[in-house]
């Protein structure tokens, strides 16, 4: 069998935000003229949208509908859903939500169906998608139900600084509850399972304590000894690389520091904290975000997604001036997670994923 | 009233361990021919123990009993007990954790009798103090124990990042029943006390969610409105310059970039995290943290304290190699803390503290 080349699939988020602009950014930079040759792109979305945020970038692009692998500034375009009014940019509304939200089903539609090999998504906004009807808290239950996948995780990316999570968008007194044998097992999983992926051979892993000092022989709780560092062990004896519960104010120096290839965090904050503060420049003088770095991934969905670390910016959106950093930043780990899928033969292009 | 100079007391922390050494390494720095004036420093603790360290870095010192603000080589000393045996550099033991005890007992005499501004204290080790019969956590309950204090707080700092904990040594089930009103508004005007004593006319403060999102409008819990929002609205509507709840992930990022002097954070690993993310390295080769910076002082009690903010650091003991860098931040700070509390006119030199 003839492999294609790797195809990626960009969801252009929420038109009101700056999901358009930098898709349209990172596509110049990446299919221009000086580019070197990468995976196939295709922009999942609506043409309208794309056309109003290349007038704003002053730019003049061809959109080919379904024609991935084009050149700047041929734009290859799969047409989600036309828009039925305008949609302004910086605006929350319904119709900007609803586009966003054809642009995910349509782009999971397509790598379940083994026409593009991973969805890199740009930004959307929770109460735009709930005005158009859909109600979810973000993409990645929005992905979990399209694909009917349970127990996923949330990893970001951050240069060498890899941090998955065991529990995210719950209240902190909830936090304790969630950290099961299982859920711990299942991400240890994933995350090893993504490492691999990504070229790393024999992957070392940090297991984050939940409770300062990792309890300090249970004297500040017991969740670390009872089931942290049984389930370790149990991943030590099978031959994985894993150390914990290591405390959560070492664990990232020594992450940082190459000890590990990723980190197991127990909960948003913990392995959000030390994530932007690497990832996120603060402008002094205006107190916006001036730089932005980092990329989230889903996994454990059957199939591959990564996205930007950031939100739809609706105060810049229509400026010209989002940073599309990020953005290059999910294409180019999408690429390698596909480029390594397809490696260990588990996913053979062309054929669905969870047939 | 004629004013004496400022006069810090540097506990050796215990013997086993790297204190003795950080204390003679900044002093030698702080009080040598070419150091400018400063504080005059006086260590709190036992001849032989520095005079073995001296040894092991080579050194010759001539130990002044009570002479306070000597100059290199000489140290001046006020001993709080006499080895009763040798202290092995790197060993555990009940004489290390006895000798550790002594010094801050001693130094929190000197300071509560007004002799000294302020203690800067050396790692000690809890282990060895339960050895020696003195059953405590760590410093901050010696020190809460023998000031008769309640409701003091943990403020690390590192350059500009300074963080406040609401709750620190306490399993993570416990932090969200940490949370009161009560406690919160204590941890935020002792944070404002020290940043005003740090020089800061008109500090401002962000306080840190408790949940993800700061709770998402109670999504992720219901603590962010029900316990931060208005304890911080009490603040604003009293003039401080204070914000919250903002999120974990976005806090210390505003904080970095100069939006506030310092952040309230709520648990140990919220505000332990960034800080020690940016003041610890590892070295990649040994995987020894071969860089430390960063100072811990205890708000809340009659008399100002400042710690390093590392351990014992057993493992190098005895070898000349510990790194001062955080004895002399603590030192500064102190410094620092006791000349705003004496312009204040809250502590008049040469008067106890809590009559």
């Amino acid at each position: 069998m003839t492999e294609r080349p790797l195809r990626l699939g960009l969801t252009m988020g929420d038109p009101a935000g700056i999901g358009p602009e930098i898709v349209l950014k990172a596509l110049a930079e990446l299919t221009g003229p000086a580019a070197p040759a990468g995976p196939e792109l295709v922009v999942v979305g609506t043409a309208s949208c794309l056309e109003q945020a290349a007038d704003t970038l002053g730019q003049t692009i061809e959109l080919v509908p379904g024609g991935a692998g084009r050149r700047w500034p041929e734009v290859g375009l799969d047409e989600a859903a036309s828009a039925k009014a305008p949609v302004a940019a910086g605006k929350l509304g319904a119709e900007g939500g609803r586009l966003a939200y054809a642009a995910i089903a349509r782009a999971v539609d397509l790598a379940l169906a083994g026409t593009i090999d991973a969805i890199v998504t740009a930004p959307i906004n929770k109460a735009a998608l709930h005005l158009a009807g859909h109600d979810f808290p973000g993409h990645t239950e929005i992905l979990a139900t399209l694909t009917g996948s349970r127990g996923s995780c949330m990893l970001l990316v951050h240069d060498r600084l890899r941090v998955s999570h065991v529990s995210t968008h719950v209240a902190l007194a909830e936090v304790p509850k969630r950290l099961t044998p299982e859920r711990l097992g299942r991400v240890i999983e994933l995350t090893e399972a993504a490492l691999v992926d990504l070229g790393i051979d024999r992957p070392r892993i940090g297991v984050c304590a939940l409770n300062p000092h990792a309890g300090e022989g249970g004297l500040f709780g017991r969740e670390d000894d009872e089931v942290i560092r049984p389930t370790v062990a149990r991943y030590q004896t099978g031959g994985l690389a894993i150390e914990g519960p290591v405390p959560g104010d070492t664990v990232f120096v020594k992450a940082l520091a190459g000890q590990y290839d990723a980190v197991v965090a127990m909960y948003h904050d913990q392995g959000h904290i030390p994530l932007k503060l690497l990832g996120f420049q603060l402008d002094a003088t205006d107190g916006r975000m001036s730089a932005l770095s980092g990329v989230n991934v889903t996994l454990g969905l059957p199939i591959i997604r990564t996205s930007v670390d950031h939100g739809t910016a609706f105060d810049i959106a229509g400026k010209g001036i989002a940073n599309p950093q990020s953005m290059l930043e999910a294409i180019e780990l999408a690429a390698k997670l596909a480029a390594g899928r397809r490696r260990a033969g588990a996913v053979p292009a062309g054929q669905p994923l969870n047939a």
